[in-house]
């Protein structure tokens, strides 16, 4: 992955010359001062660990102290994490990147830095947008100190029940390394969130991931039948059927630990064969509310694609995964993306039924053509950020969820929260909104926003996102429907899960980390005066 | 309910002649000594609560003492709680029943409790198999004393949102009750397990119970989208969104605790359009294997009925909901029902289809009657054990749940464990079993068990359950697929969590529950020592 952004370096292109035009004149976009610092001149702080903390560290596993290693592991991917790297600052750079093989060089590393102090920042893809792996303050007690557990060596398909239809997953492995090693055998995980070209099968599970085809494939959490996960202090070998009444599901408290309680060392996911026919299509709504109503329709009494998204009148306008159509005419409406997948014959029947539904509920079908195109930019928007950030222009993207009765509202109060604190900071946003997550009685909403950078993008957006945070909690939302919790969300997060769920957390968190050295600062919220 | 055994006592029924034969001949069954004691005979342990306690709790809700009402709260509905309390043994009843009207009563009780070292039990219908009525030992530093926390008084429908499907019921809700409310909103919950005419809405979260729908309708578990508990130390209150990614899902750790961790005061269930149409069928296969492997056909690529159950050649043949056909020639085979309930276009459109599939199984279709003969006995189950056990047999079931994969061998193990253990205690049993919850990776399986009584019933069966639940563990079934864990199943479900697992579970109670006074006893395995 660029360590400056987005994958693939040699897939980056600028703006054409017409959007950056266009960005200048709608939101006062003007080319930024200077373009990213070159790896070398990133500055790495010095490292912490004194000479028996890397004896003690390279007893248990592989480490690195190189620049570069510590660069590629400094905080995720969220756009204030590419402005400062971008910017040369490093200063959260971890002290070095522990590489363990095995769950029981993870245990070995665990116990290693909880005997010295040293914090534990599990790293996978490295794909985090909301401070997942910038660690606050570090061990309890210790020097400040931390590691990347960098978990790329436990990468195998360990294996595969045709029958049960499922797999066991090394946490290393990164999607599309799943679904290959997956598609030799004839089977997909159908997991594609947008940052699946880089993310793996760890985070997914550590931050509850949910793709972009969940509707058919269900969200990551969904899959995971069982789990295994190094902590502090011990083991814990979770799933022994699909379901159990076999007292509280303790998988649901690792599913969603973002590293704070221990490392998912493996996890055992339902698959599914690689499907017959996958065929996307395009249909056109008045409105965000008609086409949210024809949404739940299929969502509650079916027939449910595999993939079912819909933009609302901003987002459809900008048609964002297509910069060349940025500001295009004739974007009247919401375009849904439907999706389905399976034999040739379910994929024709579902699809009849679903258009029946669909149309009395008002769409207008608009063929393949909208539908290919977005499976073919599926993944593109973090290299379309990159390109807008080069260009002067800052974009970034918060989600929620909440019941159908509450969405429109929601909607409404995230926008307004945006908008009034970006305009307010001199920096007026576009703000866009989709829905691609569907529940019976309920659906996500993920929010786009881009605007001029300003004078302090940093600071602008924190106080955005702030606000906006707020509005989530006013409305009855969730602070995340699947971009997690991190250290960004972790404040409105012990207001969602009240002061006695918060103590509860803090109550398994000591149980099993009782060092404290497991991403601090990362989700659990601390005590009051702590 | 009838205090000494299921249901309404004007339903029950002596077993046909040809049956008591049948038992006779078959597996030894001779009539019992004695019929049930007369309930004032029933002999009731003094109250252990001082004056100072039954003030404080009077000062909470409403208490009573007499001897029926702690007769009627004592233990659940084992066969082994039936054979105790028909011989007039009630040394396990509450010393007082406690009856909360609102949230804030029981957080008042529960509190009360707290202070006093007075242990509580939640009770809603009573129908626990597994021991959940029966603390261990009460308080820990209390005088054994305990209460049940009798939930009918919180027994309203609180609000239905149609646009999100959703409705707030309280626990002490019984299901035809729930189910009453809310087809006079047009509405169903689609919950339907065995226990249905007497349990409660708080003890099928409590419990994780699982319908016999719940292949069109989910676990209850799965129905559940947020939820209020009252703790001794607050309340937590969970659930935003149908989903969420913010950290590991609280309400999970709620669904399942069997009143350890507190009691649910409230659930936000999801509810569904009464169908328009119901259908159920019957299906012949030539063995349980062939079947199984048909049903799993089903659960991983549809259509997916909503009432889907398969059962095994002994409990085919004995066709366990009729008893006038006990033993009847022609059974040969294993006999599935499906269910299918819809819109009539659905429903003719599914059964289609999943006729076309089972057909390539093997099946053979055997239309509506074997459907309809098993729905109209579907809750009859419980009272013909009643009959039983007044013709002198014994008769009770266990479950599990694994992967599809270890599905045969986890049933001949527990097959074996069973009829071994029993046939060395000289009441050798017929032991049927089938299928009635799948997954796509898993699914349940039910063992039914009938043999004589014995000299002393409740030890043999103790020790034949033991060596069933060794037999799960070894094979890696889960300790239970729907019951819960209870008393019964505390020290497998112990091994199952693991040590780690184990010491999570007490991390959270001590959190919950500091004095220790939530159904002692109950699901949480004790420390080594302890």
């Amino acid at each position: 992955m660029l360590w400056s952004g987005w994958g693939d370096p040699a897939r980056a292109e600028p703006l054409p010359e017409a959007v950056v035009g266009l960005l200048r004149d709608l939101l006062g976009v003007r080319p930024a001062g200077a373009p990213p610092v070159a790896l070398a001149e990133v500055r790495v702080p010095p490292c912490r660990l004194d000479p028996a903390d890397l004896d003690a560290l390279a007893a248990t596993a592989p480490v690195r102290t190189d620049a570069e290693s510590r660069v590629r592991h400094t905080r995720g991917r969220s756009t204030s994490d590419l402005l400062r790297i971008r910017a040369g600052d490093a200063s959260d750079a971890p002290d070095a990147v522990v590489l363990p093989g095995t769950h029981d060089e993870v245990l070995a590393v665990l116990r290693a830095c909880a005997a010295r102090g040293v914090a534990v920042v599990p790293f996978g893809g490295g794909t985090s947008v909301v401070g997942g792996l910038a660690p606050r303050g570090g061990a309890s007690g210790g020097s400040g100190a931390f590691v990347a557990l960098d978990l790329r060596r436990m990468n195998a398909l360990l294996a595969l029940d045709g029958t049960s239809r499922t797999a066991v997953l090394q946490p290393g492995l990164r999607a599309p390394d799943a679904e290959a090693l997956l598609a030799a055998r004839g089977y997909t995980l159908g997991h594609f969130p947008q940052s699946y070209e880089w993310a793996t099968v760890g985070g997914f599970a550590a931050a509850r991931s949910s793709g972009q085809a969940s509707a058919g494939y269900g969200r990551f959490d969904d899959m995971v039948v069982a789990l295994t996960a190094a902590t502090p202090e011990g083991t814990l070998d979770l799933g022994r059927a699909p379901r159990s009444a076999a007292g509280p599901d303790l998988r649901q408290l690792v599913l969603g630990s973002e590293g704070a309680f221990g490392v998912i060392t493996s996890v055992t996911v339902r698959i599914h064969p690689v499907p017959e026919e996958r065929s996307y299509e395009g249909w056109r709504f008045a409105s965000f509310d008609e086409g949210a109503a024809a949404l739940r329709h299929l969502a509650q009494d079916g027939p449910l694609p595999a993939v079912l998204r819909l933009g609302d009148e901003a987002e459809t306008m900008v048609g964002l995964a297509d910069p060349a159509r940025l500001g295009a005419p004739g974007g009247a409406g919401c375009l849904a993306v439907l999706g389905f997948e399976g034999t040739a014959a379910d994929v024709a029947a579902r699809r009849g039924r679903a258009a029946r539904v669909l149309a009395r509920a008002g769409g207008e079908p608009l063929g393949a053509a909208p539908g290919e195109r977005w499976e073919r930019g599926r993944f593109d928007a973090p290299y379309l950020r990159d390109a807008l950030l080069d260009a002067g222009a800052f974009a970034e993207t918060l989600e929620t969820a909440t019941f159908w009765s509450g969405l429109p509202g929601l909607y409404g109060a995230v926008r307004r929260a945006l908008t009034d604190s970006l305009a307010g900071a001199g920096t007026p946003p576009l703000v866009m909104c989709h829905i691609s997550h569907v529940y019976p009685s309920g659906a996500s909403l993920y929010f786009t926003v881009v605007s001029a950078q300003g004078d302090d993008p940093v600071a602008h957006w924190a106080r955005a996102k702030g606000a906006a945070c707020e509005a989530i909690l006013a409305a009855g939302g969730t602070i995340s429907h699947h971009h997690g919790v991190g250290t960004d969300h972790r404040d409105w997060y012990a207001r969602e899960a009240g002061p006695l769920g918060a103590a509860l957390l803090r109550a398994v968190k000591e149980r099993l980390d009782p060092a404290g050295v497991l991403n601090p600062g990362v989700l659990v919220p601390p005590a009051a005066g702590e």
